[in-house]
């Protein structure tokens, strides 16, 4: 199956972009389309040597920048790499479609090329936090501000939905982030949703708090997207702080340098499953394709890690799954 | 200066209240009215020897148990530990309230018995995370799920006077915790909020996204009670989990071992900094009076550190210099 890959979008385009496809392709077999501008690509892709097999380029004239408006640019650039990709998607020719690019700009493109899953009010954002061996799915992240109780019912189920074909959880818990654990507890928005949830066709668990999420108590953890962009960012923030932290503390004291030099494995373990890079990106649910968008300032093995994310997510048959669901409440 | 100290109140009274009540009046030589059950706090007191002078108890016939529905609890139990400190405070006779108990009803019973500043529509609570020396103060964190645009304003006005007051920070930078930077971006009460902060008559820096906190970039953090909630809870948790899994990487080989054990000074100061009993405690600004409410699971040393802070609190002049600017902008 064919994955479309923005070639432009990302802090590191097109350099890292074409290095992750490469890698993707070498160690994963996976096959790819690189949308960009041909001659930038392709002199990229020739820089060592030959170019597999598997790849190939698309040509697109433009790219949105990361710092364009991201609507305004999706409608005035249809030529823009992330159009013509999300294009690939729409016409069946690619499976599913990653971009590195302005979040904005991707989520607008995909609204404009694939449109909502019939009966999806709003698509929604996951990241997989790295708290269990499955991962916590946590959505919305960032793609709704503002929420009905309803955009939070559909979250939840397009979540339970995602974590069984896609994570591999059998009947996932679904929770409700929240500020306590009882029915009554939390802002007027939440105390509703709660009620919703009961009867919205998922394994929902209640609530859970914002300590709790690392716990493993809930594989799927539905949230506006304005709180969950919050967490995830506190998420990466806490990580980075103590991760430098810890660093200073070991250099400050020689006999400290050569424990952390033993330790080093250990650490970076641990570093490695906190990265976002690790998983590579996050799913866009609600759209009528697979997408997969990667942090902006994904290197090579971020780009080759949400290749696989999208890889998979496009043969687990989650779009119909969803579409199944969707068609059954409405 | 006398602080009342609800010796009732927490998962570990009133053993664990007594003994940061010792601490405290031993290392700190602050004077404190331990609050509860005559019979029992003074079986608590004396149980390591005579009890020191500058700790006296004051009798309170009932308590308030932390699954109690706050606001009713509060109400009908007059004679609550909680109640009667916070009486103290208000005859002037100490001049702050510390209390580990259930948070909603520490707030009712500040509300219920020294009532709101003049001018000012709800109360916030602060947490002060670790992550610069003088730390960043994030309001509100849970008094309030549901907010209007004023009450952030207000948040942030007091914010600016506690952290100018008790933490020492001279013109403190003012932050609405957002999910981007720019004016235009967030939720719509967010919007709001950031035109609004910009005549507020603080050192308002603009908008800071969850991932930037830990930076420093901002002394202020101003929030509504949901997302703040979250956003420590979150905070917390990520700090649980990676000390957890560093100690699970560190178990698994004899070589790491020995490395840890090395390292361990340097990885509990770490600990430390993250744990919230550091600080001991989250002031409740807003209400006629110091108010500081600490973690439910504290520990001894957490509750003498809640008392130092809210000693601070009491000698800083904070509470008129907010009654001054309340008064100013009404």
């Amino acid at each position: 199956m064919l994955i479309a890959l923005d070639a432009m979008g990302g802090d590191h385009a097109p350099a890292a972009i074409v290095a992750g496809a490469l890698l993707a392709r070498r160690e994963l077999g996976i096959e790819i389309a690189l949308v960009g501008l041909r001659e930038v690509v392709e002199a990229e892709l020739s820089r060592d040597g030959p170019v597999p097999a598997g790849i190939e380029v698309i040509h697109a004239a433009e790219a949105i920048a990361m710092d364009e408006h991201p609507a305004q640019a999706v409608r005035n650039k249809r030529d823009a790499s992330i159009n013509v990709a999300m294009g690939l998607v729409k016409r069946g020719v690619a499976g599913a479609c990653v971009s590195a690019g302005n979040t904005g700009a991707v989520m607008a493109s995909a609204l404009l090329n694939l449109g909502r899953i019939q009966g999806i009010e709003r698509p929604a954002l996951g990241t997989i936090a790295p708290f269990t061996d499955t991962g916590v799915l946590v959505l919305d992240v960032g793609a709704n501000a503002d929420v009905k109780p309803n955009y939070l019912v559909q979250f939840a189920q397009m979540g339970a939905v995602y974590a069984e074909r896609v994570m591999g959880v059998r009947n996932p818990r679904v929770a409700l982030l929240n500020i306590g654990a009882e029915e009554t507890k939390g802002s007027e928005l939440m105390q509703d949703v709660f009620g919703r949830l009961g009867r919205a066709g998922v394994n929902f668990v209640g609530n859970i708090e914002g300590g709790d999420v690392h716990l493993g108590v809930a594989d799927v953890v539905v949230t506006d997207g304005f709180t969950g962009n919050v967490a995830v960012k506190v998420t990466e923030g806490v990580a980075d702080f103590i991760f430098r932290e810890l660093r200073a503390a070991i250099y400050a004291k020689v006999q400290y340098k050569l424990a952390a030099a033993v330790l080093r494995p250990a650490l970076m373990r641990m570093r490695e499953k906190m990265d976002p890079g690790t998983y590579g990106g996050v799913p866009l649910l609600g759209v009528n394709g697979v997408v997969t968008i990667a942090h902006g300032n994904s290197d090579a093995r971020a780009i080759r890690n949400a290749l696989r994310f999208a890889s998979d997510g496009a043969s687990s048959g989650m779009l119909d799954a969803i579409r199944t669901f969707s068609a059954r409440r409405g």
